[in-house]
């Protein structure tokens, strides 16, 4: 078998079998195809795409090109939580803690922040004490015994996924459907889940800009998943604002606690919610309603807070932040942006705010930046709301000062005002 | 500015700025864009191709990209000519030599052959003597004084090219015909001729399968040509069947010798006037019809056979056996074959032909291998032609008796009898 072939087949509209594509990637990962016959087959790929079959082939080899976890221990309890990735999005800190306290089982791998958007393994380290780096036995022990933990990818997991996405990321080939879903999935296979919660989210934080190419993603996950055996369904959600009101790793870290504390409501309570809801109802095959009752009751009872309390310690966090979260630590710098006009948000551009709290130092432009933990941005409103002119838009914090103006006129650009308001839906709709 | 911009934006189907091909082109010989980069780019102009501007501009910088030969002393009168590539096309050892008897001036870079085509360069060493590489003085004075010189790509021609050439020969992006354009045209224009005449071969021994995908070909390559101030003309002529009669190295130099003394009528010598009437057309400024008369008359008149034995003994050639051609060396083994039915051939593989003689000896299957001069195959018969049940169908010749076996069966499966004669023009049309 040659790749050249493969290539030239992709590249004719034809359907690759089930052996090259276990030939390409198995190759490709053991190195004796070379990157540039990759790339020339990833762009083919962009063009001519790839049926269901072709997808769900590749999803299983990246998933098999590594270390696999395994979860069968805790049978059907089993259940995973992925987002596409959003501005503002703390969802993991009150969804595992709210499926562990339904009786769930929740082992999760987090990825770290790159870009506009921030990762969970980063807002956690914002707690003291707080170890994302466990031993294999830790992390079953505290899963076993606490119902979640939450540690960063260890050993060699999906190896063909790091070494495909990096390759894909410098040659223009990210942005397609059956390539982000076998990368996607490859990860949640690999990663043992019985049961699996995708939030893909649309809009101008999102990878997918339209509620329509969210649920075609939505839709392939979902199948995919099925196909492999595992109960798979994903909520279609709006990321044309960002989630909850504060952006950056410890405000983050703080919101979320709100949240299990009762003491916020609003899209990031609802969104969370829903998505607890929706692994609880794939794991005791009962309808999402019910789900969504299940998960309600234990936010509101607060064993949900108590779960994040325990999870929390059992990882070497020191708990008394949680309980007040007014020991954090503070930026040194903070500046409040005013509405330059009244009127309705209509827009919030959150590729740009997120990249405007990248710059404040809560996220990383290349790999090696290092993060400022308490630097970020708390929205006082957000899209749809009305605001009188003068009033507080958001308050930008950050400890290097010089970023906070540069920070602030990104952020003012990313806002439209105008006379009427308007009204999205925040859960468009759940594929299973 | 940044190749991941230039390869989002080909694969968007927009329209690539003279800056932007100059930097990909410039980095990329200077090695600072890494090959799967330049693949992905590749891939992406194959699915969504290159304008006229585009394609001007990655020739011209692909000309620039290293040594330039200046030909500027021999004014109107430098002529080149190249050809797609064919299997039996030995026109440039007759061309060449009807074109400087005609008074032109042919400088010309000949490759070695790879694949089921042949090289000018290899069949001219089979010449006892013959230098293929000269100095850039000795090969300037011989244009000078003999009006023909014929050597192997010396220097630093075209890097570009050559790294391109060679990605996309590993990428499945060679069948496109804006990068087709812009890789024989970029080397036409280095090697610096005022006047070029292309072959445009299609066919199932060509790259364009069929008479329309050629004609696309040569207008572009003609559309270059004069944009970058060159006069050139392309003929678009039939592959369907070998060129001559005679296939391999020695084979050919002997069949050309025979045209150049007119021993030899039919599609060879149709071809050669052709090609280099249209050159003499060019150059002169004279119809396509008065330049034929000027090259039939040379090569009639003898001047032309006498010009190819200057031209061969200037370049230490054994003109001895240009004269008596019964002096070359013949191979230890061949073997007859004959027709397995009667009827007309109505098709006959040149691919499948071209692979046959690479494996009598007589070409490459990789850039190492050695060639044998002697093997080949001479045609009894071609397309068109009525053979009975019985009647020879070619030889074989080969110092290695085991390929004759395998090289039959190869040649038997390229034919096909029928009941009814076809008939294809050689020569389907001129584009200038």
């Amino acid at each position: 078998m040659r790749m050249y072939d493969i290539i030239a087949k992709k590249r004719d509209g034809k359907e690759l079998d089930d052996n090259e594509i276990k030939f390409f990637i198995n190759e490709y990962v053991a190195g004796t195809i070379p990157d540039y016959q990759m790339s020339a087959l990833m762009m083919a790929i962009y063009f001519n795409g790839m049926s269901g079959k072709e997808t769900a082939s590749m999803t299983q080899y990246m998933a098999m090109s590594g270390d696999q976890v395994d979860l069968t221990y805790f049978g059907a309890l089993s259940a995973d939580k992925h987002s596409t990735g959003g501005v503002g999005d703390k969802t993991t800190l009150i969804v595992a803690p709210i499926a562990a306290a339904c009786g769930l089982k929740v082992a999760k791998m987090s990825g770290r922040g790159l870009g506009h958007t921030g990762g969970t393994a980063d807002k956690l380290e914002g707690i003291p004490g707080y170890k994302t780096d466990l031993s294999a036995d830790e992390f079953f022990n505290i899963v076993n015994t606490v119902g979640v933990a939450v540690v960063t990818q260890s050993g060699n997991l999906t190896p063909a996924d790091k070494k495909l996405y990096a390759l894909r990321d410098v040659t223009a080939t990210v942005e397609n459907i059956p390539l982000i879903t076998s990368s996607v999935m490859s990860k949640k296979l690999a990663s043992g889940a019985k049961n699996i919660v995708l939030d893909v989210k649309y809009g101008s934080g999102a990878f997918m800009k339209t509620k329509e190419e969210a649920e075609t993603l939505a839709q392939n996950m979902v199948s995919i998943g099925k196909l492999c055996s595992r109960n798979t369904a994903a909520l279609i959600t709006d990321m044309n604002t960002p989630l909850g009101k504060n952006i950056g790793n410890i405000l983050e870290v703080k919101e979320a606690v709100d949240v299990l504390k009762g003491k916020v409501c609003g899209d990031l309570r609802e969104i969370s919610i829903a998505l607890a809801g929706a692994m609880v109802s794939l794991v005791f095959g009962i309808s999402e309603q019910e789900g969504k009752i299940k998960a309600t009751s234990a936010l509101d009872s607060g064993k949900a807070y108590i779960k994040m309390r325990d999870w929390i310690a059992a990882q070497g966090g020191d708990i008394s932040y949680i309980d007040d979260t007014d020991k954090f630590a503070e930026s040194d710098y903070c500046m409040q942006i005013n509405a330059f006009a009244g009127g309705y948000i209509t827009e919030m551009n959150c590729e740009k705010i997120g990249t405007a709290a990248c710059v404040l130092g809560a996220g990383r432009a290349t790999k090696d930046d290092k993060i400022d933990m308490t630097a970020g941005i708390i929205l006082h409103a957000k899209t749809g709301d009305y605001v009188s002119f003068g009033e507080p838009l958001c308050t930008l914090y950050s400890n290097n000062k010089d970023s906070l103006k540069s920070a602030a006129d990104m952020f003012k650009s990313a806002i439209t005002i105008g006379a009427a308001p308007v009204k999205q839906p925040l859960i468009y709709k759940t594929v299973r």
